[in-house]
């Protein structure tokens, strides 16, 4: 893919600007930008004492444990479509 | 739940410790711990100038658009399989 097709978009995560470059829409970055803002601001109401670094630590743990939960679902429901087929 | 059915695992991320609390057995904690520690590696690997903070604040980012990729794909197929159902 060649650069020019990339999107560039300047977010703020928990105070901080970060330039995030990728295929998707600038209107996709800035969602995922604002969940992970949202994430980190929750954590952090739980854990006050928690520096942005280990607040972040803690924010990616968070979610890859909902990504292998939701990732389970999707083997179950394939499983469940393949027998329909069968 | 009771505080007695959770788990309580200290593991380690980009070299420092963390001691995370759930109800998960003590393995997927540690396997959650570990797919953490993998990305945050891979992208400092092409992003060496940054600090664990923003480094582990891009992991979040790439782990939620991870998971916002995956639920699409558990979305289209929970419609195919309504779809075989009706």
């Amino acid at each position: 893919m060649s650069d020019d097709t990339r999107n560039r978009v300047t977010v703020d995560i928990y105070g901080q600007p970060y330039t995030i470059v990728g295929a998707e829409s600038a209107s996709h970055i800035r969602q995922v930008a604002s969940m992970v803002d949202e994430k980190m601001r929750e954590i952090s109401v739980k854990n006050p004492s928690l520096d942005t670094s280990k607040l972040a630590v803690l924010t990616a743990v968070n979610t890859i444990h909902d990504y292998l939960k939701i990732q389970e679902q999707l083997h179950q429901l394939q499983l469940e479509l393949q027998k329909e087929k069968d």
